[in-house]
């Protein structure tokens, strides 16, 4: 099979990769469309380790599984669990310790005709929800995330750092709950679609210090950390929801004085991202820059890593 | 009257300090005994800007004040709240955007023969505290700010980094929740005032990483961040529970790929700490390393400095 093969922090577009079996409990999915995220780029970077086939957020048909599911359209749940280790037991799979992750650690991903998921890590998308749309559902799971770890009111002032992928996701689940939202960011056109949806956005300089409940750092950079510190008033939240390049050098007798809350947030609820997408309650499409075929895989990388462009899309054909 | 008094990283006992008069709600408390603590070192090594009087934990009688307080031993909190911010108004006074602090900020501290606070700020000793024994109320609140912060259950593992004075009082105090603790320090003899009560200790050795629930560093440095850091499982919490010199590095990435929480911790309830002491269900007085007259109040301070020393008290005599 064809696929985006990643060693070396060179990626290169194979057409002899086995296709992949399924062992036990596993299902054989043919990828219809998959979606580049800023950590296929990191990885491309050498930011992590990783030899094999990119990619994470998709949407397939299974043609080896449950007959229940056989044709169906499915997304599947990135880390793959081992089932007996502590935090398996403890019911938080994502953080299994001998874990495999779509595309990310040890596992091929979705940047192929076919991958291999556990079965139960798929979910089925409703026939509501177009292909192109449900590609997003990992992501806007990642987002709603944060509103499993941090409890928000409807009087919380919160802040979201960054106008990319993640935090236009991020800014549309958080608004649904009615919290005072501003977005920060660089680029009008991004903040535009959010503006357009009825979310105050601004540049940098709209942020008043120490006024926040909550902020969010979706940047990955250092400057995006520390703006998304300052706004934060004393016993606020600052959660980190992007991974950054190399160490982060903070002031942490600040946070004891100000007695701040640092959260890392990572892979979400699937179930609920897919019934946000099915009930139309965000807009993704705005998202989607360009979609490129799998065999143009290396020019929908170019596009990707070219500075403002948002979501770049696979779509496999036949 | 005569004080301890710091100024460009110099500290020298005067004998002609006018003796403060207390504003309205204010009471003039005749200190009787204080003790050193970690943050007055930090400020006579210039960590952040202070001039004046240094001491923020005493205990002391009132002078002028109410009548039911009159003659009455007290300990106080040392945030010294304005009543109209919005933190005071949200009943956040330790956070208050015009606070000043006792002997930190902007208000002269407890190592002289009188100080004035609030009188709001004021708690009585119970009779059957012995006073030196009550000098340690304020940093037995910041400990059980702790339990403030983070809900505790039996079952959790629970590490903290540092035997010093601070780390000797959280550890008493957390292991009152029953949880399952151990104290990692570099000190045997002061690792042995904890195991006499029962509480495992060790070594940095002792830790199996990924493997605690919460932790506390009570360390101050680098070093002990990252032991408490490498020590917690995934979706576990660190709680900063000491101010840092200067900027702490971190591998911020990896909070978000084990969606760790980070908890900055300081001032706590004064009330609970007392109910503790009183109740004798913690014993401060294997800390007391050494008591001085405040006259002696510079050799005090060489005493506190050499390593290894826990806690180093004044008695005011007149």
């Amino acid at each position: 099979m064809k696929g985006l093969w990643l060693e070396n922090k060179q990626l290169q577009l194979l057409t002899d990769i086995p296709t992949p079996e399924p062992s036990e409990g596993e299902a054989l999915v043919r990828v219809l469309c998959a979606g580049i995220c800023n950590t296929d780029l990191e990885l491309l970077r050498g930011y992590y380790p990783y030899t094999g086939v990119l990619g994470h957020e998709f949407v397939g048909v299974v043609e080896i599984g449950p007959e229940h599911l056989i044709n169906q359209r499915v997304v599947g749940e990135i880390n793959a669990a081992c089932g007996y280790c502590r935090f398996c037991l403890r019911g938080e799979p994502t953080h299994c310790e001998n874990r495999t992750v779509l595309g990310i650690v040890n596992r091929n991903g979705a940047f192929a005709d076919y991958l291999t998921l556990p079965v139960k890590n798929l979910h089925a998308v409703p026939d509501n929800v177009p292909t192109e749309v449900a590609t997003f559902t990992e992501p806007v799971a990642a987002a709603l995330e944060i509103q499993q770890q941090v409890t928000l009111h409807p009087d919380d002032r919160v802040l979201v750092v960054g106008d990319g992928k993640l935090g236009q996701l991020i800014a549309q689940t958080l608004a649904l709950t009615g919290c005072d939202l501003l977005v920060v960011g660089r680029h009008q056109d991004k903040l535009a679609n959010l503006s357009a949806r009825g979310i105050k956005t601004g540049f940098a300089e709209a942020v008043v210090e120490r006024s926040f409940d909550i902020s969010v750092d979706c940047t990955g950079n250092a400057l995006g950390f520390d703006i998304a510190r300052r706004a934060l008033r004393p016993r606020g939240t600052l959660v980190l929801k992007s991974t950054y390049a190399g160490n982060l050098s903070l002031d942490a007798s600040a946070l004891v004085v100000d007695e701040i809350t640092v959260i890392g947030s990572r892979c979400g609820p699937f179930e609920a991202a897919l019934d946000v997408l099915a009930q139309g309650k965000i807009d993704v499409t705005p998202l989607i820059h360009a979609s490129y075929s799998l065999e143009q895989g290396l020019a929908a990388f170019e596009e990707a890593q070219t500075k403002g462009v948002l979501k770049v899309l696979l779509s496999m054909s036949r």
